[in-house]
């Protein structure tokens, strides 16, 4: 009945892909649309996975030598347009606040889209100094963009995110800090999120705006599209000549420091959802699980069920986000709601298990049924999660290596992103143009030039060119 | 040198109140300003110790039962509108976004002041059974109120905070729920920050615009005057009224929920400066200290004094937040810094202490040094912090107690206030007429009507009527 109902209504994601996003995000309660077009409320479910993988991030870049501050929120109109490719990039939408109470304000203000000019304002003010270098900041906070089409965790005008900024003595520094934060990111979606990603250089063309280099990890969703789940920057000491950062050396010469941003965001959930789940609703990995583990009790009106359930779920506690269900809904619909939920367990536990001293662990990612003794039942579990993990993260790359495909020349590009959705492994010759053209004829864009270079072949995909680079395109979110 | 410099610079407390506090926030690099009015920026250490005040709330709301989620940053002005007093309240001082990108908006959006309005529309979507509540929301933002004049932590444009948001079936539900939050608050200041409260009730031209009743906790300050340190609102079902929040209880009638609000902001950290704070800077109550320890080497040049400073570093960081300073700087210009920042132990550790199996242990707060074996350091730090906090709370006791007078009359409580300042414990008839008029001659406010009552006379204090409550009030910030 309920069990039915719930699982009826996620549409077959193989018949359409955007309709079974949308399903899961609204069923799991991840989500709700607000009053603002573009603004959507993170409910307990959402928000929990982001507070999850907030707390994975931040304790990395604590690690890493990184603190956390607050900038304001609004940043003038005159603060934005100090870098030129900066503003170029954003101004065009950003949300402007032009009234204070009821008066009229002199200078427009923005909403930040992004905050380096605030950063690189503080940093005018606070470095002097070889001795202050390096800053290695980070904030979390919201931003805004106001952008025309949005869709739950993938786009929105508002989003959650992190942003770190950093200055340097030298280049090398900011370049090797940029490097570092980028595997970083990669560790956190490959150990955590169990989502392989490629790492590699963005082309000029997808850079950032006001950046000398934009690195970036891709991450396939299950439709073949690419997800962009993180980047970061090296700026050179382009800001900080516009800022006028700059430092006294050892030497006690004047010098302009060198500078670096990263970040990732919530569209980390959406990569989640469409890397992870199925026809059945939401796969979560259990790291970021709210829940990782749910006790369902058989019969439990039967004496002693509920009470051995409690003791089981006491003793998880102590290391596990465990919860127990003990409404008086069926085993159908628990079994089907806590699926569509992705929790990564469901420890199963009846009168008859009871009496043998055993318990089912039934596992969201493939289904299977095990019976564990209670013994050492703690151990049980989080050897399961252990191995769930692995699992997840084997079987998304498995499914990402599958949907890679190369192609020498331009009708098989164009015929293998038509029948094959995925990525598409070239040789480049490095030119704008012919980036554009691809992306003219295929709809498809530069993902990223892969630090694992292959020399596939010697000319280029589309201009027949000498080949400089390898290159994964792709259609992306 | 350095140190006499340091020092030198912080204003003495007692000749210029308002100058030692802002050279504290200044030095201790706690804030600094932005390029907008009334916006600061949040540096690492002052970032820091709002983590761990976030922490330890966040840690208790959800012991609590509540979970987080996050609403949107703008608030269509129609929707502002829907609760008449709530309106009033917050028109005046809001932001508003008039034009996002290129294009003006077809209806103004207000950078939230508080999310009620956000919440009681979500709720009138997500509630509609007995089965959907309580509903116990609560979301960690920053909001924005354009006020005229600022103070760093204590008035800001823009500002962190927390705010709970909550739906009950019941009004007793939502009464008890106003309640224990108070007590969470309450708790949290004086068990975490080392910080007295005054638990009660505000009066009707003190609560909250929309409430139907306001309790707050109220903490005295070196100088005497009162700060606000949290409020909670029992709504009743005003705003589910104006916003249409019903469900169908279980006899099947259809009934409005009741709700209530509650909230803490970075203005404890405020609070914390000037409850703790002296002339030689910061006192921070060891749980939201940055740094708890600093290990101080001295003659760090002669062999093994590093490598044992680092053993002990790296003993104590097991439980404790502890750092090392290695650097060139002088013993003297390192005790004033960590003085002025507040750190609540200083360890000191020479060739001879080493020799002799011991280590020196400066307390911040009393200066008091104790030398204690390296047997057990840990412990001795540990009892050591533990002591601090609790001497650290009865020194603010007694100091708020000793600032706490009573009137009969309103000559008595003009001369009192003028001569003494602090807190004044009058009778009162519960009437508006009095409450302004005592505000028009000392400026002072109502704090709270108190849970703990004393019958200290018959007769309201202004018009000499029948005493309804004692009411304590003061000057506030």
């Amino acid at each position: 009945m309920s069990n039915e109902k719930n699982v009826s209504a996620i549409t077959d994601m193989d018949k359409d892909f955007a309709q079974w996003y949308t399903d899961i995000v609204k069923k799991a309660e991840m989500v709700d649309y607000s009053g603002v077009r573009g603004c959507i409320i993170l409910q307990p479910y959402g928000y929990a996975i982001w507070e999850l993988i907030q707390a994975q991030a931040d304790r990395r870049f604590k690690e890493t030598g990184h603190v956390n501050v607050y900038m304001p929120l609004l940043i003038p109109e005159s603060l934005l347009q100090k870098e030129k490719d900066h503003v170029e990039g954003f101004a065009p939408e950003v949300a402007w606040v032009t009234h204070g109470g009821s008066e009229k304000l002199q200078e427009r203000l923005c909403i930040r889209p992004t905050s380096e000019t605030l950063f690189c304002e503080h940093y005018s003010r606070v470095i002097q100094s070889w001795r202050d270098l390096p800053k290695l900041y980070n904030q979390w906070c919201s931003v805004m963009r106001w952008e025309k089409t949005t869709r739950p965790f993938l786009r929105h005008v508002e989003f959650l995110w992190q942003e770190g900024h950093t200055a340097h003595a030298t280049e090398e520094e900011a370049q090797e800090e940029t490097i570092k934060m980028l595997n970083v990111y990669a560790e956190l979606c490959e150990n955590v999120l169990c989502m392989p990603v490629i790492k590699g250089r963005k082309t000029e063309r997808e850079k950032f705006a006001g950046a000398k280099a934009t690195y970036g990890i891709e991450a396939m969703m299950h439709d073949g599209k690419a997800l962009q789940a993180g980047t970061s920057h090296n700026f050179g000491d382009g800001f900080a000549r516009a800022f006028e950062i700059q430092f006294t050396d050892k030497n006690n010469q004047l010098q302009y420091v060198s500078q670096t941003s990263w970040g990732i965001s919530t569209r980390l959930i959406g990569g989640i959802i469409m890397v992870h789940g199925d026809n059945n609703g939401l796969v979560l990995p259990p790291d970021v699980a709210p829940t990782q583990v749910v006790i369902i009790p058989v019969a439990q009106q039967k004496p002693g069920v509920l009470e051995k359930a409690g003791e089981i779920r006491d003793l998880l506690k102590k290391e596990l986000r465990v919860s127990l269900d003990d409404t008086d809904k069926s085993m159908g619909w628990k079994s089907a709601e806590y699926e569509m939920r992705g929790v990564p367990v469901r420890l199963e536990l009846g009168p008859r298990d009871i009496a043998e001293n055993k318990a089912v662990l039934a596992r969201r990612d493939t289904g299977e049924k095990i019976t564990v003794s209670l013994d050492n039942i703690a151990e049980a579990v989080k050897d399961l999660l252990a191995d769930i993990k692995r699992s997840m993260y084997e079987k998304a790359l498995k499914s990402r290596d599958s949907k890679i495909f190369t192609a020498f020349g331009m009708e098989e590009f164009e015929r293998t992103i038509e029948e094959k959705p995925g990525f598409i492994k070239t040789m480049w010759c490095g030119g704008n143009a012919c980036e554009e053209r691809i992306k003219e004829r295929t709809t498809a864009t530069s993902r990223v030039i892969p630090f694992d270079q292959e020399k596939i072949s010697e000319t280029c995909v589309c201009c027949g060119g000498e080949a400089k680079y390898m290159v994964y395109w792709g259609k992306c979110y």
